[in-house]
């Protein structure tokens, strides 16, 4: 009884966004960029209250004894809401991906254009992080989406707090302030229910955990986008440059052990491991990164713990890093293809061939040579602000940015043809 | 148990069929054109063998009391074999999209380059028409992909001859025979397993009625083109050349009822409706199609079965047609994206701002001007063979040729990049 309150709740929640479709999706870029500045203009006249919101959600958080590093994921500043108002005012100035196309004649006369279009609703669910409600609504208002957003219970005063000023911001340039929704029930049921919403949702994109993104994947019956699963690896070839493997080997682990991109495993060529793992070791030591290893690593370095099949399977997000000493590329390829999530891998090699077969065979969205995984990042690609790493095949792979909101649609025109 | 061992055999086809992905992806497009003209020969040479195969499933049938209509699509002819056979040789002249793409380099040195690739293990599962068999394995060969086949239980001995046909035109030409898999089991366990296989099955197709897709949608945990369901509308407008809407609404309704892309509905304008609707009735009484109208429809018409809510909803792909009197065109538009699945719509009218509007808020994946629905097809629109109309929006959209065989993946090359 209460769940199907619930559900009715979601539904209606999306159906008034999906009324917004239309309008949205025939609005002016330059009407949605002047909502967008808007946008940010709001986020920086309300500074205080944004923050006296967060405040609230920070002191609940507390008294529930979230642990710290949720507490700052949760927490805003003045700089992150200047983030969040920056972020806003570069997707206005990113191209606008609707109406772009092509377009061809067939010999029976018939016109064919073939337009991208907005996908008309999108549901997002996240979790602690209030700022990527706002980034995910400025996202959607230039790719002329209407969202419902479901955001984690933590957040759920500074979401409230955001979403108002975006949907005042749409009001203000004349667009519907109600294509962005909040779903304020924060229950499970509540996110149980928009993956259920089909016809009213066109794409839901989980943003979040492993447990997050399975729960979606499982119960899903709305077509949906994997992001942000990253177990990467880092290979390092009997030839390579070791100083050079060593600075990629501690970017991609250490500069940012929570995102995505990060490195889990590094997996050493049996050539180099007695000149390599010490120097690994010392430089993890250094920066207080626990290395898990398998048995011919334990044999180089006999104090770090041994690793388990589990460990392999581990996106750590945090400072561990799991080492394994290998006899040929086609073995870490093998390795990468069997625990990696399709996310970012690297190799570090001056072989030509070598490069060549690992760039081919090993399957995921961004295969490096020579370079950190850390790069995979819709800025460092040069596409601006992203929705996501999806680690799917389907629709988008990689950084999405505003064209993987986007779809196509076929505009045929005619005289009169028959088939 | 018996349902464990099914998943188990469908487990091993669609691993033996991964380890024929990195081959298969690597092959240059003249061996795979190769192999589809060997394909071609061999079921040209092997048209006996094939039409006895298929007269088993024909006797079976018919013992089963098979319906006429499904008799017809299950039944292999001489000219439907030599089809088979073009159909592969067509698919061999096709452009290769595996290995196009694009490139840059950003400022920091890092060169991308984003290619297309084959998805991997494409699944599909089809009804009772062999040469959906043929069609689909000679799709997966030319865009690098391994293909799990899991047809219907009344094509099975057609689908083993075809399949080893296709088999062995890939082992002549050097590529691995099992990279085309066929699930000989055809229960209800088989392709409920087939759906399950997260991590084995890039991408699962499912070509069929409404009760297959809706099936898989339900229960996929895979990602999942949807295709083939069409319930397709024809709005006539008050300006609209009257004879023009006639000839269009007797192709789209009549030339083929039973393919996804006929007509299901007739919208018509009350300031035409009394003139266009005798036409109409005529028009479809020549042709022994049932009309079933609306109340106004009927004041017209009064001899007509009345339309229930469920007509609208329904995909009759037979000679019925229902037919309702709107007001005005938001009207008509209402009633498509309300009870349309998202396929094939299309207006008559001489009006600029009403064709702009049609196609701009109706929600389709092809929507039409002054022409018949029947024209969403590869081949109409010049692209070729297809695997598919996908009435989603996600990754695909409309008729489905090579390209939405493949994905993307980013390589990234450097020389020591770290961020």
């Amino acid at each position: 009884m209460m769940e199907n309150t619930v559900f009715e709740e979601v539904r209606a929640l999306c159906v008034r966004a999906g009324e917004c479709k239309a309008g949205l999706a025939a609005a002016r870029t330059e009407v949605k960029n002047q909502a967008l500045c808007t946008f940010a203009k709001l986020l920086r006249e309300n500074r205080d209250a944004i923050l006296s919101a967060n405040a609230e959600d920070l002191a609940n958080a507390k008294e529930n004894g979230v642990k710290d590093t949720m507490l700052d994921r949760l927490r805003l500043t003045d700089a992150r809401i200047e983030g969040m108002a920056r972020g806003a005012e570069d997707i206005a100035r990113l191209d606008d991906p609707v109406g772009k196309g092509d377009c061809w004649t067939r010999p029976n006369g018939l016109m064919i254009r073939r337009v991208r279009v907005p996908m008309g609703v999108v549901g997002v669910i996240f979790e602690a992080r209030p700022n990527v409600a706002a980034d995910v609504a400025a996202l959607c208002i230039k790719s002329g989406n209407a969202v419902v957003l479901r955001g984690g219970k933590e957040a759920i005063q500074s979401n409230r707090a955001i979403v108002a000023l975006a949907r005042r911001a749409l009001a203000e340039c004349g667009l519907a302030a109600e294509a962005v929704q909040l779903i304020e029930n924060t229950t499970r049921a509540s996110s149980e229910a928009l993956m259920q919403m089909r016809g009213l949702i066109d794409v839901l994109v989980p943003r979040g955990g492993k447990g997050l993104i399975r729960a979606v994947v499982d119960n899903a019956r709305v077509p949906v986008i994997e992001t942000g699963a990253g177990n990467c690896h880092l290979y390092v070839h009997a030839d390579a440059d070791l100083p050079m493997a060593l600075d990629i080997a501690v970017n991609a682990k250490i500069s940012r052990p929570s995102v995505c991109n990060a490195c889990e495993t590094v997996l050493v060529n049996a050539a180099v491991a007695e000149t390599f793992l010490p120097m690994l070791k010392e430089a993890m030591n250094a920066h207080h990164c626990e290395i898990r290893g398998c048995e011919r690593t334990r044999e180089i370095l006999p104090d770090v713990t041994p690793a388990t099949e589990e460990d392999w399977d581990t996106e750590y997000n945090d400072l561990i890093l799991a080492v394994k000493v290998v006899d040929q590329l086609a073995e870490a390829v093998q390795h990468i293809n069997r625990y990696g999530t399709g996310h970012s891998e690297t190799i570090v090699t001056n072989d030509l061939s070598a490069a060549e077969y690992f760039q081919s065979a090993v399957d995921a969205a961004a295969v490096y040579v020579n370079a950190s995984t850390r790069f995979t990042d819709g800025g460092e690609f040069g596409f601006g602000a992203e929705l996501g790493i999806s680690t799917q095949k389907l629709h988008a792979r990689g950084p999405m940015g505003l064209t993987a909101l986007t779809t196509e649609k076929y505009l045929v025109n005619g005289n009169g043809q028959i088939r």
